[in-house]
């Protein structure tokens, strides 16, 4: 399904320019230059436009926000969009304030999105069907008997804002208007990693720069990261934890190639 | 001495609100994951008090400052205080600035703070008996021979202030106004890792986000840092460093357990 | 030709300022601890004078640029200059935009550098000869074929700043006005590692802040991360790839010797 993906990351290099907190900033460079991608950082309204027009796709991520890095993302957005560059969309938090959900609400009208990459609670407060937040790195998660109606629940919101929208945590479910896949991988571990999912989305700005199908993009991007968080975990010392395993993790990517990807236990719904 | 406040932690999984510096942000992540914590990194004005009455404590941490940082700091420390949560202060390179320590002084006298955790120079600039900065990862350290007046000196702020004081170094010292603990555990390498002090900080936040008593509170911390900071000297190869270390030191308190906590060499004062 | 730059460093643990990129920063900072320096992050106009008149050396990193943190670089700067202190450019992305370019052009004219670090393209873009960004972690590389001529271009923007020019890269060029050096250490895996060009910057600021010789301390510099980059990459396991890598360079930074200088491939052209 995911044809050869990360061979075409690692062949045409492409840039991602990320808008992200600095929790997890130096976790996505890595990350992104592990799958064969060059990150460039910047959140400065004076520049963020021309940074966009640099690269092959822009990554919004909503964490530590401040009132110029959303500035710089409306701007970048618009320029993307101008563009007919991939945008991501990681809506870190979305729920946990009036803030972070106001400005959601604003890029997704302000700003046609390509992928929205959230927890379960982050997307609920997207598609207006809120719960209260868990925090950024814990959240309500889907679960086998909640699978169906996350996947509606996705489909819905794809419906509403034209983006592909993946659903991550134990069980991930990414959908479009029309479709739905599910996957199974991962390990428990990657909960208590920070930056996991800020990851994932740096890595499906690397995946959508050199895809045509957003949907096959997000699906690759969260099956690579979790059959990368399965390896992590399987070399994790006796005494080693959560950071060892994110080092881990990022080698993981670091050694991905589209054999591995075929591990990927991905089911269509 | 430490009850089960470990797993206490991991079991109800305090979410921990940090306003703190960019430096460290990442390791306070993962060390909070690590302790089974949940942690919210939120250091804008426009979402902070809404954010800190989602959690059980507020960390506060002075490193790279910004205005709209200290601005949010105030917002988040009386919406603490008027949720009653505990709130921890990390007054990191107080004395080295006029910016920091003017802060610092506004901070005591407009929020109620639980516990205050610095280095020798870093609370002798709080108590008024400020000495030059000597950066904010190292300082004139408490040695045996000063240990009586730095205990002196804790429970003199302790009283102007009302907070619990860590004095942390080589020796490290608690204290309220009537009590002191000095604790000898700990290794040398940690002053070598950018964010050990960074990262005992916020495992105070969780730790007196399911205490009653913020003393025992700072003291477990204390211990169960240094404990973690001796596991991962052991862990280390020949070739390894203090980058090594600070992974093996956050999967120490990943493994963590009660029966760890009994290595702590405590002594009441 | 390095005396004993690095036990100096470990000798007289200079205070460093870094005013940097939140990306990079905690690698920076547990770099310049890994050599024996004394990190100080400080990016906010209201303290950054007061900051740098308690170290020993200034180092300028332009990645993730914000008009504040700028500010902050100018009074820096000009403090630094007053004080007869080294001050280190990195200048992260010139050429990426107008903004960074025109702010790096303004520095030049209003700060005296010692040292200006940065790869091909950023070294380009300051001599005014600019070519388009390949982001700030790739670029385009100094080869055997462009040596002479990146030599040249090295010369000439010493010529024209005072200052000493290091283009990093595959083949690393050092140069003032009237004499360059060729050093051809260091390991291809460097180029996925995020920060390894603002790492190196940093340690510039270290050396140059025990060093008479501002060239001498670059290239012992360059030497010093170059050679710490083959020895990460020598105990890489199979397994593991760019996120190892960096834990590793930052520990054998910890045990870099002065015997471990002698490796150094350096030749003066």
């Amino acid at each position: 399904m995911f044809d050869n993906i990360i061979e075409k990351v690692r062949h045409s290099k492409p840039r991602v320019h990320c808008i992200t907190n600095y929790v997890t900033a130096n976790d996505c460079a890595n990350i992104l230059l592990a799958c064969g991608a060059s990150p460039i950082m910047a959140d400065c309204p004076g520049e963020s436009a021309e940074i966009t027009s640099l690269c092959g796709a822009l990554v919004l991520n909503l964490g530590t926000p401040s009132p110029q890095k959303l500035e710089a993302m409306l701007i970048s957005g618009k320029k993307a969009n101008e563009l007919g560059l991939p945008v991501i969309f990681d809506p870190v938090g979305a729920g946990a304030s009036r803030f972070r959900t106001d400005f959601a609400e604003k890029l997704l009208k302000e700003v046609k999105l390509s992928i929205i990459r959230g927890n379960l609670s982050e997307i609920r407060s997207l598609a207006g069907t809120s719960s209260h937040s868990h925090g950024v790195d814990t959240a309500d998660i889907v679960s086998d008997s909640s699978i169906v109606s996350c996947a509606a629940l996705a489909e819905k919101l794809s419906a509403q804002t034209g983006a592909v929208i993946a659903v991550t945590g134990e069980t991930d479910i990414i959908a479009d208007s029309s479709s739905a896949y599910c996957i199974r991988n991962g390990h428990p571990i990657m909960g208590s990693i920070t930056g996991c999912g800020c990851m994932l989305s740096a890595l499906m700005g690397a995946f959508s720069a050199v895809s045509e199908d957003m949907l096959k993009a997000a699906a690759a991007a969260v099956a690579a990261m979790d059959i990368c968080g399965e390896t992590a975990a399987e070399h994790l010392q006796p005494y080693e934890g959560n950071a060892a395993c994110r080092n881990h993790l990022i080698d993981a990517v670091y050694h991905l190639s589209t054999e591995d990807m075929t591990a990927a236990d991905i089911e269509k719904m």
